[in-house]
């Protein structure tokens, strides 16, 4: 049955839940035009200049004269300006009561007092760069096959390749972004705080810029430069690696409290949907896990910028509005440079999806990240000094978001998507929502958790997000794995590095 | 025993060839320091200000006072100016006589009459978006055990991953350089004219902009989002992979021209004596090359943006000089961005190994073009119109260039290194050439060719260039892997992209 759905009163458009055929009657509306699924229809004559309102929101200014009942596309739609980044008010989100969860434990590996704690059991190689992957590649290779096998509390062994470390311009002011981000990704909880780093010798990003002194032993580096040949270092490394191993093995999980959690929300191939289903239920389970004393991340600079102030609202103090404005400030910079502003997101498929433009995706995005109050602000890359819901920000490109979670810490990542992708990490398991049943009946082996049914009224967001709550637990104890780990589809790393190549 | 190397008659520096402890006695000079193997000595007394003159060229001024016999290092030079980039003089290039190869044919995969032929015969699997990157590596390696051993004529699956493709500004001006690059990638020889590209659905980077219209159907092309599942699409994958792999069987290796071998110079982990032994053995296998009918790429622009003029003078054409001022222009404008210059380019492993600043490492770097005249210029990633000797201008940054590299079409790398690096890649063999003796004695599993004995007077430059050009047949023939291909030491893809991330 074909629905109609408004989301706030306040809106003259909503969408159609399914493919509508022109004359369709749906409530007091007569359908003027064929409508895709997830398309938004006028809910009243409107004039062109005339504002369009989705989220309560405005999307953008009409290019043309529409009736009710018409098909309002992305070719119709002026983009609102950019909400400006000064005098944003804060810390007006602390009032929310947030739901309680049912269970405030989960099955980890735990890392001491302080740290988060591991959703899996890792070995990490991390590079200090590119010139050395083909050797960790064949390492990862013969590890899998000579050592795992005598360590079965260790999942598995990843490599931490990356573009990074030489051919770059280590000292441009925005190598920070890409160095902070390497030397953080090594700490991340699933790794148990064992160092394996493999460097070469004479590159750029030396290991005292990863590494502080009291690390920088025989026992967690090797420069592939000081061993005679290919033979060699393999022997070292494997031997290297054989002792890290014995180290992961005799971790074990335990009960912890869900404040020994960290994991992160991105998505990725959006569509209309994406805002009323996969996201809220998203929202939803983030202030389920918040509530419990859990740490979430979410990010995508481009598609929080539109709503850049209703975050600013629900930052607790002055320290998070600042830093939230500094790194807006600084995207808006980045992509000026490079000629673009945050219009250059949607993709093709997003707009196929019935995502008009970067506000109505920003509106539907930005619901991810629930109701809580915003602790904090995060630099791509940088580590979390709070619990609670934290705003990481980072690019919206998938590959580049979830690498840059992974060194600020997360454990394991939720993944809305309404359009589908096979995405996943090797570093962190990653459970797919989908926001459309179809979605999730087409890719019944790829989608982990569908969220489809608040749109045909099936569930509510709360239902939903108790559901995802509770699988989210589920994996991060072990007890469940995602079809992307499953089936080993892992993204390879791409830090973000927006500083120049030499 | 210890040597002292100078280049040039008119340089007031030379470089000792092991390393030579204070008072050592070399020729009129005594040294006043220990200097490391490399490195620079004055051969005369030189005043704070002074030119201090290497391959005949300024390298720098001198910060302080030095006595005859004392170490130059790279904290005693201040750079130079930038060669300005306005009427520079050209074709003065035509008049060199370059040396006659011995043998003018090779043995490759031919790719009819006006393409240049393969030095492999590879099944390549192209991504239009990095999501598609876990499937298509879950690919690779079902073809590899399932299909390939059926092929025999067939020398491997390659997987062209990358990190673009979504999550990108597509319309920035700049994106131009990543699109062509994976377009082009498509064409490389060694993947004999058959396309297989693997796509998502809702990504950037459609078909549109890899593919003409024609070559646009089910047996080139295959998007995720059309198949019900990860299952469905592993299938739908595997039996297209099949189809390529029996047209790939037929072909088979025939005595050809040179005029149809496309090769690629680089050079990583430079040192002093990379631009005296391994850089001038290659750029004389170049010239046989050249002269040869073959075409041979070289590129970094950061290491020759201090020798432009020089570079310049041997474009043999208007268009050749122009295309290769507008090259460079624009590599200042992207550094500018960043806020750095070409003095960016040096590695601490380059400073080490005596090369005191980017002067003196592009000095060493464009011998390795020979002397043969330039007669075209590229953009990173476009594909030549001209046979001979070209300029592709790429970043310095050996991930970078080597894609770079492959997408204008080379079938083979040769890759000169001072300090050393296990780099490979999987499009084409990669052979690569030691500066020193004591680099190829440390790595004898891992350098191919060993041009140290240039410095220690065992062989002349000439000698060893025509050594280095039978290798490169050898290995372009089939006859012979390098170590790189043999352990299957491959680095990954990294296609340029200037253009921002969203």
């Amino acid at each position: 049955m074909i629905r109609l759905i408004q989301i706030d009163p306040r809106d003259n458009v909503a969408i159609v839940t399914e493919n509508a055929p022109k004359g369709t009657k749906l409530e007091n509306l007569v359908l003027l035009q064929d409508i895709p699924q997830g398309h938004k229809v006028a809910l009243m004559k409107l004039q062109k200049g005339a504002k369009v309102i989705r989220y309560g929101v405005i999307l953008g200014f009409l290019l043309e004269d529409v009736e009710a009942g018409s098909w309002i596309n992305e070719k119709m739609l002026e983009l609102p300006e950019l909400p400006p980044l000064d005098s944003l008010s804060y810390a007006q989100g602390d009032k929310v009561v947030l739901p309680k969860p049912v269970m405030t434990t989960f099955e980890g590996f735990d890392n001491g007092p302080e740290a988060y704690a591991g959703t899996r059991n890792l070995l990490a190689i991390t590079t200090t760069v590119q010139c050395v992957s083909g050797v960790v590649d064949q390492l990862v290779s013969q590890i899998r096959s000579k050592l795992l096998p005598k360590y079965p509390n260790v999942d598995e062994v990843v490599a931490i390749n990356h573009a990074y470390g030489c051919g770059v311009a280590i000292n441009a002011p925005d190598a920070v972004i890409p160095i902070r981000s390497i030397r953080n990704i090594m700490r991340n909880p699933n790794f148990g705080g064992e160092i394996m780093v493999v460097g070469l010798g004479c590159e750029k990003l030396t290991v005292d810029m990863l590494l502080p002194p009291e690390e920088i032993n025989e026992e967690n580096v090797l420069m592939l430069q000081d061993y005679p040949g290919y033979a060699s270092m393999m022997e070292a490394l494997l031997t290297m690696a054989e002792t890290k191993l014995q180290a992961l093995n005799k971790r074990k999980r335990v009960t912890l409290p869900l404040s020994k959690l960290c994991i992160g929300m991105q998505c990725g191939g959006s569509d209309a949907f994406s805002g009323i289903t996969a996201n809220p239920s998203a929202g939803y389970a983030s202030d389920l896990l918040v509530s419990g004393g859990a740490t979430v991340m979410f990010s995508e600079v481009t598609e929080i910028r539109d709503g850049v102030h209703l975050l600013a609202l629900r930052c607790v103090d002055k320290e998070a509005r600042d830093k939230l404005v500094s790194e807006i400030a600084w995207y808006d910079a980045y992509l000026a440079k490079g000629e673009v502003d945050r219009s250059a997101n949607p993709t093709p498929g997003n707009k196929k999806g019935g995502l008009s433009n970067i506000v109505e995706k920003a509106m539907g995005s930005i619901v991810k990240s629930g109701r809580a109050p915003i602790v904090e602000v995060l630099g791509p890359g940088e580590r979390p000094t709070k619990k609670g819901l934290i705003f990481a920000a980072t690019p919206a490109s998938d590959i580049v978001c979830g690498p840059s979670q992974l060194a600020s810490g997360i454990t394991l990542q939720v993944f809305m998507t309404g359009r589908g992708t096979p995405y996943g990490l090797a570093e962190a398991p990653v459970i797919k929502v989908s926001s459309r049943n179809d979605m999730q009946k087409q890719w019944n082996d790829l989608i982990d958790f569908n969220a489809g049914g608040i749109a045909t009224g099936e569930e509510s967001v709360e239902e939903a997000g108790a559901r995802l709550f509770n699988l989210i637990l589920e994996v991060a104890s072990g007890r469940k794995k995602p079809y992307a780990e499953e089936f080993k589809l892992n993204n390879f790393l791409c830090f973000f590095n927006p500083a120049p190549i030499t």
